[in-house]
């Protein structure tokens, strides 16, 4: 086949590529980033590029207009290279490093009552032993089994990695060696993780892979206590923005390999970071453990996670085994023991587990909800006695993905927004203080929520046309509202939510919103009837209560019932690393848990159906919503108490 | 420090170094293999090389002439560079293929009356599995798990390299896949090995690596057959010839790493071999059992031996756990077990233990003496309800090195040698048929034998200079006899015996009979009283047993209690490889066999002393031989009864 050059701009690098060679990979193997948020598959629109030269042809023109067309722009992912060309990648947007995470940098406390003694895997202990003759003459492996059998290690199994190292240590040390020996299962026999002529210090990682972000906590295993944390995106999310997407890339050519590569390359940079803050060489940390949601475990092990999409939903593992540091790839010590958590199913993984445990769901006396608000929105609703689980794909929408103007929450996110009732113009609080680029998930939930009870929008998310103001107009895709004019926003564009973002949101809310209603109903009981209501994920701090039962996210409870827990999924996953027991309960927890898969049920489409309005049909199960929204809109509906059912 | 450029003649390849580098080094770093049979010691001589140019210094000349000097010879490992100089590297020893293995081709029988199902430790095992369902959504480890539950293999561990591949090769296989599942220790949980759409070989590998020669079986496990044997030098023998030199070597910068590459080097080759023959992929070999002495137990482990060989001479480990192949370093299958079996101490390793199962020592009623000849000599004394061991550093003489002439049982090497009683001329069989170009350890021991028993030398190991024959003269390194005239040899040199080749060969000799002797004085029984006397190593198979006796290596016993056994040592790692209980029995052998350090015992050096005649200081201990030493000589000695005690 003939092969032909491609060259970027303003670069001038060149790569040579055969004919039919996907644009996004000739530009990937020039070496130049191409976020492809939509997994590659012509949805998102945001791998547009301009070409040079007609050696191209287009497969599709989604989200293209004739003007872009006319200038050259090509969707990367959809257009195949036919001849000699060069290529132009707009400017990315700017990835800002201030990550929510890190804003807040909140403390992380000890997450319980921790006796390293009765819970701790892992054992740094330092023998005593005596020096071979040619009377005891028993080789090195055999003086130290028997020390350590007296120090109530019996029988440990020795890893190569560790002989190798053994004769020379013991000397060094004179016989009186540090021996670090894990053993997760007091039942089987103990591992050596390291010999050394001097103390190792007792360090561990907790991990939380999120399909977004990646938080990792450093951890001093005799006090428990966190020594560093630090959090960033997730570098998968330039091949795809939610699990379905990265999925699909994963069944590329070498697509699940470059995934994994990409999350350990985001936990290397974490680990370098913490280096600088504190000395500490990631080959120093003795054990690991991984909170993560299904497919980002499958992505991290390098498990195919092709079947995980398909009907009838299955995943290569839900209780992985631990591997070991040098299999995991991870740049911490070689015989580190790499557990990544047990899940539930395709869609509720180790996140959930270690969320559930970390938010006391094993605990629970009342009637408990949990709600784990990412990127895919997880409920486990129950008590210490039952609990059920499901997931429901909300969508990054409330991430500010998929949305036209919406963005992370970085600096220039609006992330709350106030909508004047008589004059419908907004008021603005943006991250750092300057003029808006974009809204973030917060923001737009309180957006939604303001154009809801000001009457901006009706209870079906249309927008209503007649108010009298400019703010809100028939745009280029649409009705609109213009959140800030060109002279107010940091791009002297417009920055509006149109029809079609109100859509997004209403179907990611009311995905989350059907998940809590079927999970009740399969299991007999009335929300209304939840004692506490306990959300986690990294959004779950910025969630605005109020906002999110308006427009109906949340079930309308007294606010007193809700606790905002943050990141729950690192804090099981430390939790999993201090204690034996605890990684038993997530264990266990996995195991109790019934999971319901919502598509494959009915009552969740029509749970959905009837949640895809403000706050929802029956604006009667929201009588705190109902009240504000007849006085805004000055008309009163009834109220009827509240009814028994979903 | 200044860089000076080294040319190798005739190639002319260049490679610049530092000063002070040794001239070996250097030529090796230029690409140039240098046999160092004695380790870069600067004992052997093997390493002379001819330099041109002045820039070098010698820091030793042993086994260098005045001549040699004017010529320009300098040992390589001896000659540090101080200049740009020419090296010319004369042409070694041609490696020819042709091994004693080789030659033989004997078949190799299963060498157990062999029941897969109770005694091997791999199955392959065809499952089938239900479909998974909306209904039946667990994952594809629980579904797997629980078939193989089934089929009597509860809870087995499963490796991430196995999981990687579950879920594409589950449905490959529609539901019915094949699985290897390996359990070793039938109370311990069996491991994964593979699973796959099609069905596996079940292939194992039983290996032996001497301190000369690598010796492999490719085995079907279903019927415990030899598909294929292969045997080739150790390719380690360019750095030390016996096991000492090479624990030197080891200790060299980066030596320990290049050791294990050079014998995982032979064994691949030998793999090649073999896939040449059977188009067997060695990747397809899922289990693998591993005999060998101490010392290349470590250098294959990667474990550095430095203390096998320092008092009180303690190896690492005796009894390594099994490794997995993708540790090993081999081109088997990446989870195939590699089991390098248990052995006793520091110079008695697993080839003894497996040598002695395969020898039946486990089962023997009577007295029996096991003697494993090699470039050590191990040997065993003792019944199926005792047995002590040791070892004696034979050195390589009787394989053909440490001796003038010596060389390697390949074409060219004179085999074995009648000495003329009147004239004292030699009849010689040289392997090949043609002109001798050296002496191997058969042939150096056949010679001695004759020198001995036709009054060439007396029982001191003097020549005897009045014999009116040219044959014995006075050399350039003192007496020797010639075995050919220019003339007569192949290489249009003199071929002779000398002095020092005997001391050697008497030195040989003199440890193996010292150790019977200290072994049976230590458990307080006579020699005389062995039933049966079992003798393995390759070398083995050749040895004359009446001239063994003559010159004092073999006790003089009745010629029916001598059996020769051949490699005892593949053939125990071939019972291990097939059979739990076999290789259950060599564990057993290696606890019960009672090690005694000959290095820390004043007898051995007595009896050592007393061996330093031929054939005995004792003749009467021989008393056969005596009988044809008088008869030869027509000096009678009187022969005594058999005395008791060693």
């Amino acid at each position: 086949m003939a092969n032909h050059r491609v060259t970027l701009r303003p670069s001038n690098r060149t790569v040579d590529v055969p004919t039919g060679t996907l644009l996004s990979e000739a530009v990937q193997a020039a070496g130049q980033e191409l976020g492809q948020p939509c997994g590659g598959q012509g949805r998102c629109g945001r791998c547009a590029v301009q070409v040079e030269g007609s050696g191209f042809r287009r497969r599709s023109t989604v989200r293209l207009s004739p003007e872009d067309l006319t200038a050259g722009y090509a969707l990367a992912c959809q257009t195949v290279v036919e001849g000699d060309l060069a290529v132009a990648i707009p400017p990315q947007e700017r990835l800002q490093r201030m990550l929510v995470t890190d804003r807040v940098a909140a403390r992380a406390e000890v997450p319980l009552a921790y006796d390293p003694a009765t819970m701790q895997s892992l054992r740094v202990i330092q023998l005593a032993l005596p020096e071979p003759s040619l009377e005891d003459n028993q080789d090195d492996q055999a003086r130290l089994l028997a020390g350590l059998a007296d120090a109530g290690v019996p029988s440990p199994s020795v890893p190569i990695l560790v002989l190798r190292r053994l004769g020379p240590v013991l000397r060094e040390a004179a016989w009186k060696p540090w021996v670090v020996v894990d053993q997760p299962d007091p039942t089987a026999p103990a591992r050596l993780v390291d010999v050394s002529a001097t103390p190792p210090k007792p360090l561990g990682l907790a991990i939380d892979i999120g399909t977004t972000t990646v938080t990792i906590y450093l951890v001093h295993l005799d006090s428990g206590e966190v020594l560093a944390q630090s959090a960033e995106y997730n570098d998968q999310i330039a091949r795809g923005e939610d699990v379905v997407s990265r999925i699909i890339y994963a069944g590329k050519d070498g697509g699940l390999a470059e995934l994994g590569d990409l999350v350990r390359r985001t936990i290397a940079t974490l680990l370098e970071r913490i280096r600088l803050r504190t000395a500490v060489d990631p080959a120093e940390i003795l054990k690991v453990t991984i909170a993560g949601n299904t497919t980002m475990a499958h992505l991290f092990l390098g498990l195919p996670p092709a079947s995980i999409r398909l009907t009838p939903y299955i995943p290569t593992v839900n209780r992985p085994e631990r591997i070991l540091g040098f299999e995991s790839g991870l740049p911490v010590h070689p015989l580190a023991s790499v557990d990544v958590l047990p899940g539930v199913a395709s869609y509720v993984g180790s996140d959930i587990t270690a969320g559930a445990l970390a938010a006391g769901l094993d605990q629970a006396e009342g009637l408990t909800l949990f709600i784990d608000v990412g990127t895919n929105g997880e409920i486990v609703l129950g008590t210490r006695d039952w609990l059920v689980t499901c997931a429901c794909s909300a969508g990054p929408a409330f991430e500010g993905a998929g949305v036209v103007d919406g963005m992370r929450a970085t600096e220039g996110a609006i992330e709350e927004v106030w909508v004047h009732a008589a004059t419908f113009e907004p008021t603005l609080r943006v991250i750092g203080g300057g003029r808006p680029r974009g809204v973030c998930g917060s923001g737009l939930l309180s957006l939604m929520a303001e154009l809801f009870v000001t009457g901006v929008v009706d209870r079906g998310g249309h927008f209503k046309m007649d108010l009298g103001t400019p703010r809100v107009r028939q745009g280029e895709h649409g009705p609109e509202y213009v959140i800030a004019w060109p002279e107010e926003s940091a791009t002297g564009r417009v920055l509006a939510l149109t029809k079609v973002d109100v859509d997004n949101l209403m179907r990611a809310k009311a995905a989350i919103f059907a998940g809590f209603t079927v999970l009740a109903s399969r299991v007999g009981v009335d929300l209304a009837d939840v004692q506490q209501v306990l959300i986690g994920g990294a959004f779950g701090k910025y969630l605005n209560i109020e906002k999110a039962i308006q427009i109906g996210l949340l079930p309308d409870l007294p606010w007193d019932r809700f606790r905002f827990l943050g990141n729950t999924s690192v804090r099981g996953s430390h939790m999993a690393l201090l204690s034996r027991q605890a990684r038993r309960s997530i264990h266990d927890l996995s195991e109790r848990m019934t999971y319901i898969e919502l598509s494959a049920d009915n009552a969740f489409y029509d749970a959905f159906t009837a949640a895809l309005f403000l706050p929802h049909t029956e604006i009667n199960r929201f009588p705190s919503v109902a009240e504000i929204w007849a006085r805004e809109n000055g008309r009163p509906e009834k109220v009827p108490s509240r009814e028994v059912g979903a």
